[in-house]
């Protein structure tokens, strides 16, 4: 009936994308003690910081004392985000953090533009250059992102062939600097995606690269987030982004003058799998408990269900 | 690949479930020009009383007076709920509805002591009157309910078998009168169900009886409704129950003592079948329109995502 794994991966971005938008301020010790709860869950892999403009995302201007801040177990990789060589300085420097190189495109241009003030071949060669700084680091190569590729506020639809087109750009890159991406990503930027897009868009990506794998970075600004996962799960994805108590967003994204919902919720993620038998290496009670705190740091409702609908396990324990 | 159908019929529940469970008090003039609201959006059947005991649902105790206000399409169903002959009287009684004969139970015999004070073998017997009454009131059958068919807060997992066994009996009983119902309704009543679950459970129905329609009542206690709905278009259901902008819930069903979330929220249904060119009928953005109304009504957030994401229509109107 379908390729559903057996167990699947997760990425935990709730820190990074969580801080960077929350109006705040959160103090260090916060965001310090929030990432050891997350450490304390099973997840095998956190984004722990951004290194950017601190001008223009101040809640990442304490990126060097919460990476260094933070207790590091030897089975999870931290990693960070940078834009450009200055962030990458700054993540090279930080303590303890696993680097891993990317290249990043867009399948809209126009949302590229907007997003990073730069066009297609603008882009190409910064991607280019930053691939060539990855190897002068020692940093291994891991995967190629492709954002906007299921839809576009400021484009519209996304063709297929245009995802195919702009992962073969993502692959030409590396090529051309001698290295290989194991993995590509494809990212629902702006909530665009449905079940049956996701099974078009991932269909098509894994018939043409067999040998990549494809994970995916859901966002839930029209609800249905968990429902593209489940279509991811269908069709064998076994990597997905998300974050914890659905906390992030985007301000670019979202319509009503809100920021748009942020990405989907990990512990929702996480009890749809083990309710379906899919082993994430997740203990979803811990993973609500930190939901929990993150609701107390940012002082206000975040997006996740099951932290409200409860586990139920915990149901399960009191009737037997 | 899968059993997608064209086109699927929603029922709308959120009027009768809302008002019931809000604290309110809500005034029944608001409950008329929202229901009025409603029947512009495209739905062909809304519930729009409930016929119980003022006493412990005072949100109805307007029932009658509600039903008489609200202004009637001829091309759609207005529907009530009754527990009992008393209700039924009522119902009976009131102006311009459209009553539908059902016969009610369920997978879990706890649950149903819980709800209604009845066994698994007094309810038969009840069932039996009701079915008497509705023939006597000229009332012709439409469909059984199966309650917590996909799992239950108080017996834990349910098996597929159970269901089975429920449905027998309530196709028992609509033999024994010499009737017949068309529809068997699955209800998700205290948010145990996966997309796994759906599947696996909408498919032993329909192998067992190929002849019955089977409905889908899905509660999005743990953020699984819009999965849940999904995995039933790919299982080939037609017809959902759920709610504008949420509305609803059922206070026996949540944790954390809050109250469970409600029905599934039926713009975000409309929303995600409406992407996948599945017909509904309903005008998505008159939909949004109703469901701001009832955050107004009721007087805080109600949970449903497409009305704070916006529609993707919206967007591609302000590209083109």
């Amino acid at each position: 009936m379908s390729d559903m794994p057996k167990s699947i991966e997760i990425h935990e971005e709730g820190p990074r994308e969580g801080f960077q938008i929350e109006p705040g301020p959160i103090s260090t010790a916060d965001k310090i003690a929030f990432i050891d709860a997350l450490s304390d869950t099973g997840l095998q892999e956190i984004q722990i910081a951004s290194f950017v403009n601190p001008k223009r995302v101040p809640g990442w201007s304490d990126a060097e004392a919460v990476v260094s801040g933070v207790t590091k177990r030897d089975d999870i990789r931290y990693t960070g985000l940078w834009l450009n060589e200055k962030g990458l300085q700054r993540a090279v420097k930080a303590d303890g953090l696993t680097l891993k190189g990317s290249i990043s495109n867009c399948a809209s241009e126009a949302f590229m533009i907007r997003n990073t003030n730069r066009d297609r071949e603008q882009n190409l060669r910064v991607q280019h250059n930053q691939v060539a700084l990855y190897k002068k680091h020692g940093i291994p190569m891991y995967r190629g992102g492709v954002m906007a590729a299921f839809g576009c506020n400021f484009e519209g639809e996304i063709p297929v062939s245009r995802v195919l087109s702009t992962i073969e750009e993502i692959l030409t890159i590396a090529d051309e600097n001698d290295t290989e991406i194991g993995v590509i990503s494809l990212a629902d930027t702006m909530g665009w995606a449905t079940p049956l897009s996701i099974k078009n868009v991932v269909g098509a990506v894994r018939e043409r690269w067999p040998e990549l794998q494809v994970a995916l970075h859901l966002h839930d600004t029209r609800g249905l987030g968990v429902a593209n996962v489940y279509a991811g799960l269908e069709m064998g994805v076994t990597l997905f982004d998300s974050s914890v108590a659905g906390l992030g967003g985007c301000p670019f994204a979202g319509s009503h003058g809100k920021p748009a919902a942020g990405n989907v919720c990990t512990e929702d993620v996480v009890f749809m799998c083990a309710e379906m038998g899919i082993e994430t290496g997740v203990d979803l009670e811990r993973l609500i408990d930190v939901a929990e705190m993150a609701e107390r740091i940012v002082g206000h409702d975040l997006p996740g269900s099951v932290k409200r609908g409860g586990s139920l396990d915990k149901l399960r324990a009191a009737i037997h």
